[in-house]
């Protein structure tokens, strides 16, 4: 058992840690004062291109993506340290690097899973930091924590598929560079194994019938930087067959699929911004003082602080185990 | 030991909650499509002052003042469930029943400390519902939870005080209609008795001097129903003298009188949000169907709803002992 | 809603509080002496019998019994906060009041299903703390929390009844003085209604076929003081038909209104417990030093110490509320 | 990161897994007999010694020793899966592999600080499983989790030094294989280094003035298998000077370097006992029917089931980072 990370990961993490103290950190302030002048706050500020350029430029740039071809060809689990310290600036590392959700999930299941047109039209684009995305599962009036329940209908209508239903949660939506849904529904409603009645369909943002209709807020927050999170309905969206990602009835599969590898991007960007939270406290704690002491020297303080620490540090070993 | 409420409670109780249902339920959709088309969000809706009326009608109003003068004259240990039936609707129901923070603590300082022109002033217009106030107390710069820490100097200039500070999470005080502050401040900074060197003095809003700098978030939210927390500065406010309520050294025990009564109020509201919010889960566990059947016919959330039934019991029996 | 107690039950704590003050505390280290010099460890320190004796005399005996003819005629709310103060110190109150479980449940179970004769050979003799008794539920082959699983057979045969069945951690049954066994068995094994299979029938200790196995262990402890925690057999024990309490069928409806006020008792005693317990905490804190300072002057022990305080004062409010 | 473990320990993990299997398991309930059945309960059942032949003769002996002369020459992250193993069976495998406490931490004191006499006379036959040792540095009087605390007296007295003290919770004393004390007390209690006072001193059992006086109980076990937790009083016991471990002063780093990896054992094998207990509750949870169906179907019992695994996985991961 060796608790070091491998030479590839290492060098990547010592040229993404000069990375963040160079352009990254100096820009949240930047970023912070450009978003107070942005026309519509599902605007991007400039700092974020700068940002993307320099990264593209520096080689850290997809790496999410394990495959070779089209990405760095990292494993998760030599990715997964990397996104740990993208979360220590999470409205603005991610993106940087195009390594941001729900982006890094569509392109990994366009890569895998997508035609060579769809490749052409989304993938590259996308791999280009170019255009955004978003994925459509989640639907108001179904539980959709169990996937089968989705009820939006993908009905075959001669060279084109119909889309109708309504879907919320939809984080990156309210981006304007959102050009492109990958939308979840039943093609197969009442077929009887019901893992084999969804598939998964591409929907671009101009297509008539499809309505963004609202923000919607997360414990409060809107989520500006990351493309909020929107109810969107469609209504006899119509889209050519060849929009079909896979096969039909191969949506659900393809979620499942989905959603692994980000649940340890997500898990690995939270402990990274526990790292810089934990970092905080401990400043404030040196440097704040009440009932005639600094925190830092307060028992009940300290003992906060070790938890934070040990609890940060299970969590990360636990998912680079899973990864 | 006696589990059950006076007969006074009671009565209260029971016209508290028949309003509840005739008039506060019934608002909080109309209040929301009011607050979509204010020209600010801290404007108030028009259907609170409905409320307000309908209120003061039935002698829903000032319940939460002890003095019987000015107020209902019910203790601590009456008002109590009343609170928390206002908690099931907190952004109307306190309001409407002009019990709402921070006035109630200001009214209560200025019932019992403030001269008779402070009273003619500020406390009829407040018990009128006419007005609105804020208590600004924290400060940016120093640990404020220990209150003998506050810097904003109070200085005596001739007939006057002039008011110089920082104060922050002044709750209350972006509402238009919040008309005055009560400052608490240091007059004698360097007195060797730390709890004698503050005092409290009443600031109208329009004195000079005086800058509503920002709305301030708590937790995601802005709070605009409480009239938000702001970023308040004193630069060189000049007021009366006769602003001072109570004497020179007074502030921080007239801080403590506050601040007591308030922390159950508050204690209070939380619980009949947390009844609130029980019942919707149970609601909605009745209603909702994941991995085959309704969570109400699964163990992990019974176990959840047993759980906050048992922590919300526990909690309203503790803060009522301790009122 | 009023936190104070009743007339009578402060007049019964105040008596109740003085006898473990002048007798109770300082039979402690007596019955911990006594102990050591026993033949058996399931024998009963002298001094016990000492405070039965004077607690009889004093009035303060048999407390528990709601029923008036036979005990105090207190409800469960009053003698609620007289089992907690027995709690303190829970080798030697609760027996020397006569308010020790099982008997305390056997007790009530016989004044309120048994006949006259039950009464008359087991009731009198345990209002007296002549004898001691147990009760047979839980059984090692099926989950007894489910009080439907019992497998114990009560078969009638001409007129008597036959017991087989195997039951364990019967709480009292080590106790020498233990006289009698309330058994619950089925009578109707095949019976439509499961509530309905159960019946409760007496075994006095000394019948052929009754095996008191071996004393087990909870947690650890052996529990000399209550009487241990025995596995008892019962291999073809015949006892006539009029030792069945109530009727057949009725045995499930008895347990569950044994248990009822039987749950309040055992909280209020593990509350008093607890008390007991903070107490030695805050001695222990400011008696002993470690790190350069009294443990009371931590501000981690003074959390823990908090939360202590804050927990059993919530704990207590709900079990009264529940009482 | 690689979390797989390397060659030589996965080679040990086998053959101890294998040794487990076909030795220590089965002579579970062997053990249990045996001591049923011994003169007194500190005797060790004979199958003990029968599982340390076996063990020694398959060259699983003195894993925990990273000493290569003396022992098995592992470092603290290869023994450290091996002591999980050895959880498994707390009462048996850590004493039948020679890697039991207290006596590993002794060694590990011998073979590091220890002179070659101490090494000849006492190293030699721990190391060969001959005899056990207890280590003495705890104390009723004094907050010992300050080791700085510790008041027992070693005095030089011409050729010798005399100890006086009181130590409690000494683990292994009762057992009556144990033949020697390693003793930590203060050689210099009014020095200036507050670290510097104290010192080691070994004292062989049989010297006058030793006592070894009561069996304690932790949690109410008296844990034989362990050899127990003993009060022991040194009443001016004497031993040579020579007995001196390392130098005077020297006593308080030596006991933090003996402690460090004690604690890796310690949580290691408490890992393998949380293991073995999760097998336990899964198993029953399988075998066991309350409330209509399998408790391995109930959600709540899953959802135990999850944290149980969850919590021990990262507990595990935390403690092997550590060592």
């Amino acid at each position: 058992m060796d608790f070091a990370f491998d030479a590839r990961t290492e060098e990547l993490r010592s040229r993404l840690l000069a990375f963040m103290d160079e352009h990254v950190y100096p820009a949240e302030e930047v970023a912070e004062e450009q978003r107070a002048g942005l026309a519509s706050p599902w605007d991007t500020p400039r700092v974020v291109e700068d940002l993307k350029a320099e990264a593209r430029r520096q080689g850290l740039w997809n790496l999410f993506l394990p495959d070779a071809e089209y990405g760095a060809g990292l494993t998760n689990l030599q990715y997964a340290p990397l996104a740990e310290i993208t979360g220590r600036s999470p409205h603005l590392a991610p993106t940087a690097l195009n390594c941001a959700a729900p982006d890094t999930g569509n392109m990994e299941v366009l890569s895998q899973f997508g035609s060579d047109a769809h490749r052409k039209q989304w993938l590259e684009p996308l791999l280009a930091g170019e255009i955004r995305s978003a994925f459509a599962m989640t639907e108001p009036d179904v539980a959709s924590s169990d996937a089968t329940n989705i009820e939006t209908r993908i009905t075959r209508d001669g060279a084109d598929y119909v889309v109708n239903g309504r879907k919320w949660y939809i984080s990156g939506a309210m981006n304007p560079d959102c050009a492109v849904f990958i939308v979840m529904g039943k093609t197969d409603p009442d077929g009887q194994d019901i893992r084999r009645q969804q598939s998964m369909i591409l929907v671009p943002r101009d297509t008539p019938g499809l309505e963004v209709r609202r923000a919607m807020r997360v414990y409060g927050y809107e989520d500006h930087s990351h493309g909020g999170h929107a109810e969107v309905v469609f209504t006899d969206v119509r889209v050519p067959a060849a929009n079909l990602i896979g096969e039909e009835g191969g949506g659900f599969a393809i979620a499942q699929a989905r959603l692994g590898p980000g649940r340890i991007h997500h898990c690995m960007r939270l402990i990274g911004m526990a790292e810089r939270a934990i970092e905080l406290m401990c400043r404030r704690a040196v440097a704040r003082t009440a009932f005639g002491k600094p925190l830092a020297q307060q028992g009940v303080v300290q003992n906060w602080i070790a938890d934070a620490r040990v609890t940060v540090e299970q969590l990360r070993l636990l998912v680079l185990k899973t990864a």
